[in-house]
């Protein structure tokens, strides 16, 4: 059975070792605090504006300024800053966290794709930090749909609640 | 709604900035990676001789060595040293990763109970950097039986496939 990471890195073309290139350098120590912060408001004004609203849909539930302090404090905790994200919400616990929400590869490559424009749009981003970067999103965005497959085995166990029931 | 964090912080009794304290220092540079091997053998040796068959059985599908490296590598990892677990395994996804356990206020306990053990008989571990770690497990622990709880909702709801068959 393959492994969430060997799923990872077949579905998003991206070899492990390249997707966690970004522990080579200290990223949050390069960029600092605010890039991150106007990185992640760049990415979900993208989002919240999306023409697509399927994928739009997916964050109606959310606040944008949550969703953005949410992304940039696990961003700078897991690229070498402070842990802002543990202090305040816990683990990142990223494939429990992201339970709610239907994280196929289609949304995968639109999350991506608004990612991609975000970076190449936010100021003070090097084009080295930038392809760790995107290295990193593409095989964690493939890693969460992975995850987002294990919920589909509880799904389809019969329950016992459902016994003689009509649900159609 | 209570988030996980909440649940976790009530629940073992732990508020986040004490879980969290291991971040105060760099544990993995005081005690050194032999030590981190050390504790998760002790741990896991005791773990797969409980005497008690319900928390036993737990294990009984996964190998003690790879057990051993894969809570070694991800301590490491979180306590300040490189990411060997990222590196070898993906995002720790801690939550995720433990959706095929069940894991109960009961079964938190249990694994308390070895992991204090293992704590106090593993040579070289200081007095502070024992109450920081039992902090974090401890808090942990019950964010894992938070997270837990996510998965029953899923289960709970009727499911077409099972109209009219008999589960009992």
């Amino acid at each position: 059975m393959q492994t969430l990471q060997q799923k990872a890195s077949e579905w998003s073309g991206v070899p492990t070792n390249e997707a966690f290139s970004i522990d080579e350098t200290n990223l949050f120590q390069k960029l600092g605090l605010q890039t991150f912060i106007n990185l992640s408001t760049n990415f979900y004004n993208r989002v919240y504006d999306d023409e697509q609203e399927w994928f739009r849909s997916i964050f109606a539930n959310s606040k944008k300024d949550e969703a953005i302090q949410n992304q940039y404090e696990f961003f700078v905790q897991r690229m070498g800053g402070p842990p802002l994200f543990s202090q305040r919400r816990g683990h990142p616990a990223l494939i429990g966290r992201h339970r709610p929400f239907p994280v196929t590869h289609q949304a995968a490559e639109r999350w991506l794709h608004h990612m991609q424009q975000a970076l190449d749009t936010t100021p003070d981003i090097d084009d080295d930090s930038k392809i760790k970067m995107m290295n990193f999103f593409r095989h964690t965005a493939y890693f969460l749909v992975a995850g987002d497959e294990l919920k589909n085995p509880n799904e389809q166990i019969p329950c016992k609640h459902a016994a003689g029931k009509d649900n159609s």
